[in-house]
This record gives C-alpha cells, sequence and structure tokens, in this order.
C-alpha cells in the first residue's frame, strides 16, 4: 500500500471528505492540521500555494474534489457503472456549486459580497435540496446509487460546514431523504470512529459528533 | 450503442467538449443547437432549467464537466489509471476554474464585478498557465497522461472561449507546451473534420479553424 500523508488545516473544509474516505477504507494516513500561523512557512511547499495536498509515496497531488474521487477510487466507493458514477458526479458538482457560496459568504472580507454570496446560497439551497432529496429518497438514502458511495460522503462534509456557516440552522430539516442520507454516513463502523475521535474545530457551533 | 441527444445553444461553452469527445468517438448523436428565442419554451423541459443535457436513450442528465467526464468514459480518452486519472482532474479542475472567471467577466451585467472577474481571470491565466504549460511539455502535448485525453480537449475549448472573451487575444502564444497540446488535439482526424464542419458562432472573433 502507498504511504498516505494529508495536509490541510485544523478545519473539515476541503479535506474532510478525503480524510472520511481513507478513514473509511481503513487506510493509514498522516493527517496533518497546520495551524494559522504555521502556514506561511508550509505555504511555499504545496504545488500551488494551496492545501489540501496529498501525499502518495512523496508526491504530492492537490484540489480538493480530485484528491476525493482519487481515493474513492481507492477504497471502492465509485459507481459500479459509468452510468452510477455520472448520478454520483452530477451530485457532487451541485453540492460543490452550494458549498462554494456558502465558503464564499463566509470568507470574503467585503460585506457587500458577503450578503450578495449569501443570497446565491439561500437560492442554491432551496433549488436543489429538493432535488438531493428526492435523489436520496430514491435510492435508500444515499445520492446516485443504492449505496454509500463518495457523492454521500461529500454532501455530509458540506451539510456540517454550511451548516456552521448558518449558525447552526439544520438544513435538512425538512428533507427526510437527505437525514436518511446523513444517518446512512454517520453511522458506518469506521466513519462513526472517525467523528468521535476526530480533533474539535474550535470555531464550530455544530459537530457532526453531536448525532451519533 | 444507445442512442444520444445533446441539447445547448448555438454556442461552444460548456457543450463543446462533449461534443468533440463524441465526434472523438465517432458516435453519431443528435446535436440540437436551441436559438436564444426558443429557450423559455425548452428551458422547463430541462432537468433543473440548465444545459448542456445529454439524453442517453431518452434519460436526461446535466452538468457540464460530469456529461464530458462520462462520454470521456465511453470514448476511452480517460487515464490508463487511477494515478492518470487524478493527474488530468486536477489539470480540469484548473482549467474550470479560469473557465467560470472567464464566463462571469463576460456575462456578468454589473459593470463593477464584470471588472473584478476580468482581474480574477488574468490572475488566474498567470497563475495556472506556466504550470499546465510545465505538464503539457512533460507529457508531449497532453495534459496528465501522455496521450490524447479529455483533459486535453477541455483545455483547447476553454481557451477557445477565453480567447474570444479576451478579443482574439493568444492566451498560449507564450506558452509551447500549451500550443503543442492545441496541436495535437485539433490534428486528430475526427476532431479536425468536426471543426471544420461545425455551424458558425456567429459571436466568435476568433475561431479554431482558423488554425486547421
Amino acid at each position: 500500500m502507498p504511504s498516505y500523508k494529508l495536509t490541510y488545516f485544523n478545519f473539515t473544509g476541503r479535506a474532510e471528505p478525503i480524510r472520511i474516505l481513507l478513514h473509511y477504507g481503513g487506510i493509514p494516513f498522516e493527517d496533518v492540521r497546520v495551524e494559522k500561523a504555521d502556514w506561511p512557512a508550509v505555504k511555499p511547499s504545496t504545488p500551488f500555494g494551496q492545501v489540501p495536498v496529498l501525499e502518495v509515496d512523496g508526491k504530492k497531488y492537490t484540489q480538493g474534489t480530485p484528491l476525493a474521487r482519487y481515493v474513492a477510487n481507492v477504497v471502492g466507493l465509485v459507481g459500479k457503472s459509468n452510468e452510477e458514477n455520472l448520478e454520483i458526479e452530477i451530485a457532487i458538482n451541485i453540492v460543490s456549486d452550494i458549498l462554494k457560496a456558502a465558503y464564499e459568504s463566509h470568507f470574503d472580507p467585503d460585506e457587500e459580497k458577503k450578503k450578495q454570496h449569501l443570497k446565491t446560497l439561500h437560492e442554491l439551497l432551496a433549488k436543489y435540496f429538493p432535488v438531493l432529496d428526492e435523489a436520496a429518497k430514491k435510492n435508500g438514502g444515499h445520492l446516485g446509487t443504492n449505496k454509500l458511495n463518495w457523492g454521500d460522503i461529500y454532501f455530509v462534509t458540506a451539510y456540517e460546514d454550511i451548516r456552521n456557516i448558518l449558525g447552526n440552522k439544520d438544513i435538512v430539516e425538512n428533507y427526510s431523504g437527505l437525514q436518511n442520507l446523513k444517518k446512512n454516513v454517520i453511522s458506518e463502523k469506521n466513519i462513526k470512529e472517525y467523528i468521535q475521535n476526530r480533533p474539535k474545530i474550535p470555531i464550530f457551533v455544530y459537530d457532526l459528533r453531536s448525532e451519533l
């Protein structure tokens, strides 16, 4: 088995789907969490001045979603067919757009733009959560296939971050399919154990572990 | 073979990589190009009020990059291994971010935001084109693998759109690796034939066919 080292901040964000996928697969990896104060020293050693970085036998790769897809292939959480993968990827594309609006609403230093991103976030949630909920209902609490896949994990980590960004607003409270999906992910043995034991995120007002 | 029908505008954009991939594979498909005036009538029949839509045996799917990935798998233009696919996907992620800034700089109705997007576009080009150029040089004019793949096609269609958005500025003029990549794509027999014969895009100031 190759050696894996994942570098990110002590935050969920772009790294959490990758961490969860590795834990799901029981794959040992070095989970490096850089403190903000140390980032300027670490930054030049990353491919494009960015994290997450996954090192596979010392070779460095970056970009969150490609890395999650890569690890999903390693641990067998992709679809069984090209069609299943298409369904999963469409869901991930949607969640990724929503998540981007959420991060922008949180991190944009300009108050006016922040508001605009927040408006976009609410529009996207209103447009797409019913669609994702329908997909989850059709597939027994999964996105794209009827068994656990990396789209489910991607959704749940996005859910946690967006819920935090929105001050603990439970964005799936009206969606039974997505609630079921969330349960399917966090009740998986290895994932549950990881979430119970992962380092706390200081800025979190909501933590998935409260649901275990 | 399933029946394929692709619906988009008479524009390159999110559909062009899909069209080129289908032509590369010699796969017959219905290439529906909706006129702007007809869009309000077509829109309600699309999955989320969006195009491109690919119908596979009558089943409708949307979202450009997932569709391109799906067709790339159909026509065999993905990597040979998970690692090769990771390299291709990282390149696509980068190009996709650049393209998004380009489209936003073109379509945003707000003049101030347009300027901001344009600034972002130039920053991304300056940051990432050298990286992509290096990758292309290393792989004989390809991204991620040393043979034609969907990352190459994705790059070239993005190149054409960005060049048009920037008023025919040749954004690869200083990058011999990316020039080579462009040649590799447009000289492929089926792709060349398609580009020679595709409908003209009225708003284009630059057209890939001028390089054939």
